[in-house]
């Protein structure tokens, strides 16, 4: 991997990771004030969490939380679409989308430069465990034929391989964006220990979220941003002792190798320079893409084999 | 995680990462004593490293090496064979398989405790990098709806998931081996560093390959035994600087926490103690196979989707 690229093509792209403050108008005034700081070191894209705006309610069910939930351009996207356009910067955003009553996602929001939305997409894998009751308030992703399911978001920038969270455990979906064009990963996320954990399950726990994410990047040969909340927020229903958000928000490059990693506890934005044709040379060393063995993988859409 | 099984299920796995010593009598040699060694340790199951019989000929093209093939029934099994029976252990071994004039594979043979053949398994993905010219030797292993490929290899010990080397790169082939009940994955394999490369490359290069091996491990939700070989082998042809092989044989638990790892340098026989009920524990605690979207994976089949 010795070559140099006679014309590298240079991105530089960062992400927010925050502390729920609150309130929504908390939440947008803190990313407004990260955003400018985050243009002024020349930012193209910014990356924010899961559900930015509001605490991560779905520590308990309650129906209560539907009303908190906005359509694709509702409130959030017009927040954001003013800040893309006045900052001139691509922004991945995070919706509790309601697309009908009673019909609700949990929905990526793409914002181009100029401010227009350039696509969204509707988490396709929901996760349901004590503290993370998502099945209860996110219908997973619609697959039709080609038409949203697994498909990166065309931008100024690129195109862009956004996914959500629980997401990242699958391979499938990382691929299929891959083969899709995808020219970065992308991972808006809220993920935190149980606090009953001991350290070590802990430690085994968030090693485990780090080499996944990065699995697919190495797979794929492209570079990866995975946005997590951090701090502890506590569950409105007391029956738990709360969530703590393990932040270590990061960005790889296409082998996987951490570029830039934020803490477990700190607020924190970061940014980086991704170099898009050092990308192409590792999938050149390493050409996974030439060697699948797409004769044998029709079984990877069964359940399982007995 | 916290919850204790109630009856913990638990195989003693060992591997033997070791130089080419020279000819296939010592490299027999060196593994029958390590055997011994691992029984001693009162071990279940011996993993050898990709090709343990020789040396990693596949540095040139050169039609000579042919004649070092033999059946899957032939001298190499033979020899693992007796000591199976002897030690009372499962081995998975490595050969340059000859199907037939010509016709040449890469190939797994596994066998009981016996002495029987368990089964074989036959490289599906075959690599061709400068320095790794296996697709000039290896035709890939055939897919026949379920028959060979990706199918584990039942033993009296369990599902053993046997993949070699390349494919450690593909989550598809380890998917599909969990998709068809395998309890353990297991890659004999024969990678090292490239010498032109920079020390910082090198350990980019190992870090990528640990960590997408450990992703399968935490994707599946099972263990994981990586066996690979260790020092310098010349290059025949003078045309490279060799290869060093990079050790590092590995044996992860199902969350991809590395539960032992051998040096790079250092020929190693490792060993553990796998806990199979922890493993189902973590399945439960972390449903991935719960959610895969099976409704939208058809693409996998797919080169690329333009």
């Amino acid at each position: 991997m010795n070559q140099q690229s006679e014309a590298s093509k240079n991105l530089n792209v960062g992400l927010i990771q925050q502390n729920h403050l609150g309130s929504k108008a908390r939440n947008l005034d803190y990313v407004t004030e990260q955003i400018n700081h985050l243009a002024k070191q020349h930012c193209k894209l910014v990356v924010l969490q899961e559900l930015h705006g509001s605490a991560y309610f779905c520590q308990t069910e309650n129906t209560n939380y539907f009303d908190q939930a906005e359509p694709i351009e509702g409130p959030t996207f017009n927040n954001l679409s003013a800040l893309a356009k006045q900052y001139n910067v691509v922004i991945v955003g995070s919706i509790f989308e309601k697309r009908a009553p009673g019909l609700h996602h949990n929905t990526a929001i793409v914002i181009e430069c100029d401010g227009s939305l350039a696509g969204y997409y509707r988490k396709m894998h929901i996760p349901d465990d004590p503290g993370y009751y998502e099945k209860f308030y996110f219908t997973p992703g619609d697959y039709q034929e080609n038409i949203q399911g697994h498909m990166p978001i065309s931008t100024s920038i690129g195109k862009l391989g956004v996914m959500i969270c629980w997401d990242q455990w699958f391979p499938e979906a990382a691929r299929l964006m891959a083969l899709a064009g995808a020219d970065i990963l992308i991972y808006p996320t809220a993920i935190g220990w149980d606090q009953g954990d001991s350290e070590a399950e802990q430690q085994i726990q968030l090693d485990a979220w780090l080499t996944i994410q990065r699995s697919h990047a190495i797979a794929n040969g492209i570079p990866l941003i995975s946005c997590n909340r951090t701090g502890i927020e506590a569950d409105p229903s007391g029956q738990s002792q709360g969530i703590h958000f393990w932040g270590n928000s990061f960005i790889s490059g296409p082998q996987g190798e951490i570029l830039l990693q934020a803490d477990a506890n700190e607020a924190a934005t970061i940014n980086t320079t991704l170099d898009l044709s050092h990308c192409e040379k590792v999938r050149q060393h390493w050409p996974f893409l030439r060697d699948r063995r797409i004769d044998s993988y029709q079984q990877l859409t069964q359940r399982f084999l007995k």
